[in-house]
């Protein structure tokens, strides 16, 4: 668990949302950290495919297309 | 821009990244934000199929398959 509960409950609130349960929030935070995490392990193997240590932004575009 | 750098940036470390370029992170940073904020959408949009004013849990889990 990484993400912060408050920004992914903000992020509801600006989606339309009135009531939010802690639930909802629990929820979204774990798919939301499990697209992190694919997304992340993706980035690092483009840059090893590039033959790199850094992760930069391009390895994070691949990744994400 | 809601979601803090740092649990993301160790997101990626955890993925195996010996080094992330500031770029990387902050791509990450968008592309999970815009991921969030699809499901937020769709979780409401569920939630005001059902006639509820709050956003439960089952909400996020439709809105994520």
């Amino acid at each position: 668990m990484e993400l912060p509960r408050a920004p992914l409950e903000r992020i509801m609130r600006n989606a339309g949302a009135e009531r939010v349960s802690g639930d909802a929030v629990e929820a979204l935070r774990s798919e939301v950290e499990d697209v992190a995490k694919e997304l992340a392990n993706e980035a690092v193997q483009a840059s090893k495919h590039a033959d790199r240590k850094t992760i930069k932004r391009d390895d994070v575009h691949l990744a994400s297309h």
